[in-house]
């Protein structure tokens, strides 16, 4: 097989093109799907696509699939993609890496002069993360066919903007049910991707095949007290919703270092206090949680404590606490065939190699749902993510894209 | 002395006409210093004043002076006030009362026909609630000189906007220096309030007298930890900024329930957690702190635990916890002169009434600094301040203007 050549400078130079579409100050990113710079990096990357030869399709939830025909085209094609937005203050290389890193592997693929069998796809998924929507994997998850049919006209942003009204805004109109596939749709996955951990940068080894995805959950929490003035209300008179939020945090982590598993952890990661008044007893806390774990039963198990701890709090503190689970998925395991694929590119270029888990979700979580699913993971500098500061090498990045580029070489046949 | 005769329906008019200049929808009213609503809702009450035969007078921070010239102008007037903005989501009464019933006061005097010897001056002080600048009483502080000269500049809001900035684009310009008042400047000054606590109500008294001001203190405090993904960072790695926030604000109440006594009260009402994402460790939180006690010793007390929990959680959270006094003020006590002043009065209209102390502060707080200085209280409906469902009947409105009036005329002579 040739090897497809990966040009490193044109694949950073995009990626530091997208960053640019971005609501904060560089070195910071932050794109919310449907804004205006979302819209705007869409537009961009689907230029980019066509500029590489391939034909673009997006679906009803903006999903967008830029396809290069195999020479037989009726079969099964193979997908490769991840996601370009991106949470409040946070790097350029999350979910980025693997959209135009797959951008980058195809075209190289096509530069050999050799024809696969199956059609590749590079796949943008919508909104993997959940800030808009409080759900992750929105995309994929449509993709899958994971998320009710009234999500549409259910699924609300802090504003009360619909995802309907948000998606239809944004040019993507059509039924949410269009998006689904069939399970015989795509013959394999694979999605590259920084590791948001530092076990490959610790072990000093370029890429790391995953076998498994831990299993996430969200929770909103909404606490209600008795607002009031700060001088004016007695201690024992109150019902500070904040106090009761402060609890709920320290509550959370408490249950997941109750576990005693290093693959356990909870987060409270936004608190919304109202009215926000330095004079002012807070009267009402909106509160996002996210636990995770590669063990499921253990994850449910923490789920029940933080209700139980939730409950006791309201009745001890004489608050309300309402509690909705957004999202608890399962875990996925990945494919061993696709495992096998990638595990067999990374020794034909020579390249070190290590098993892993991925405690970070994916659309990888998903896809697994409809098709053989693997991931590739390249090390990240201080296995920091979702910060200004996230770094992936060049040479890492393409590294990773060149495995990538063999694996679906080897997948489409 | 003839009694004078408040127009109760023209001054509930004129409180419900001032709370529509706000940025909340009814009955929230939210109207934060130099914003559009201060502006247009300072318009008006200047014209409210023009209408009502006095002269305005406008100094360098927007405090607004509305004078009825006595017999013998060159004494020391006599002035009545308090302040028209209003924390976010609040009510209408709170300030309103002593703004507008003050005008009240000095326009049914005037009906009588009877010219006092000493001017009299209705005061709108600027910025009594800290929502912007972080300090409290702004206009009032100024007045008795107890703000350092760089505030113009060293005071921001949120947004990095300073004082001066802020006062000059609402059109306030000049020397802040030029607004301190010397302390002969006024001969007394009388603030009519809404108790902000349930004690007048329960006790079926319709008039305190107030005879001392609780001491406030407040806090601005950041967290600095280290963000991260919230899948990725394993517990033991985490220096989460707002677990160590929550517990931050489990120590202000700890700390103000420990005194054992019921006139300490310890208020977290601000957090913002950065960067807010549910799938994010948060890095930093700005915490907002308020406490207050009638005894400085006791409230001092209350800030040093504050700071030593706050140096124990840092330690131990690994995270950098910075405390910044923004003010810790005097407790003040009123003037035995005003204060049997107001006593009379009640007891020449035949109005039970009450000496308490004022658990919140207020402009008299700072104007006791500068002139012989004592307060009004009448009820609000269940105690309940800074929320849209405050209350306050207009009988006790005009029943607090009636004895205002009478107490202005007894000291103006």
């Amino acid at each position: 097989m040739t090897i497809p050549r990966i040009d490193a400078d044109r694949l950073a130079a995009r990626l530091h093109a997208l960053a640019a579409f971005s609501t904060s100050q560089a070195p910071a990113v932050t794109r919310v799907v449907f804004t205006d710079e979302d819209r705007q990096a869409r537009a961009w990357f689907r230029a980019c696509c066509e500029e590489d030869g391939l034909t673009v399709r997006v679906d009803a939830v903006g999903n967008t699939f830029a396809r290069w025909d195999g020479t037989d085209p009726s079969l099964p094609a193979v997908a490769t993609g991840s996601h370009i937005d991106a949470i409040p203050n946070a790097g350029m290389y999350d979910g980025t890496v693997g959209v135009l890193g797959a951008l980058e592997a195809v075209s190289a693929l096509r530069a050999t002069g050799v024809v696969p069998r199956r059609s590749l796809e590079v796949v943008l998924f919508t909104s993997e993360e959940p800030t808009r929507f409080g759900i992750g994997c929105l995309g994929s998850r449509l993709l899958a066919g994971r998320l009710e049919a009234d999500s549409g006209t259910r699924l609300r942003d802090r504003d009360g903007v619909t995802l309907d009204e948000a998606r239809q805004a944004a040019g993507f109109t059509g039924d949410l049910a269009s998006v689904a596939l069939g399970p015989t749709h795509y013959a394999a996955f694979v999605e590259l991707h920084i590791e948001q951990g530092p076990l490959l940068e610790q072990r000093h080894i370029p890429l790391g095949v995953v076998t498994a995805i831990a299993a996430p959950a969200s929770l909103r929490v909404t606490v209600d007290g008795e607002g009031g003035h700060a001088g004016a209300v007695l201690m024992p008179d109150r019902r500070d919703a904040f106090l009761a939020a402060a609890e709920v945090a320290l509550a959370v982590e408490a249950a997941a270092v109750a576990t005693g598993a290093i693959d356990t952890v909870g987060t409270t990661g936004v608190c919304h206090v109202f009215p926000g008044a330095v004079n002012s007893v807070p009267s009402r806390c909106d509160v996002e949680i996210d636990v995770r774990d590669i063990d499921q039963a253990r994850r449910d198990a923490v789920l029940a404590r933080i209700a139980a701890a939730c409950a006791e709090i309201a009745a001890r503190r004489r608050v309300t606490i309402e509690t909705a689970v957004v999202n608890a998925d399962p875990p996925a395991a990945c494919d061993p065939a696709v495992v096998d694929a990638l595990t067999a590119s990374c020794e034909a270029l020579g390249l070190a190699h290590d098993r892993m888990i991925s405690r970070a979700y994916h659309d990888a979580l998903f896809m697994s749902r409809v098709a053989p699913t693997a991931m590739l993971f390249i090390p990240c500098r201080g296995g920091v993510s979702h910060r200004p500061d996230e770094y992936a090498s060049p040479e890492d990045i393409a590294r990773g894209a060149q495995v990538l580029a063999l694996t679906l070489a080897r997948l489409a046949g």
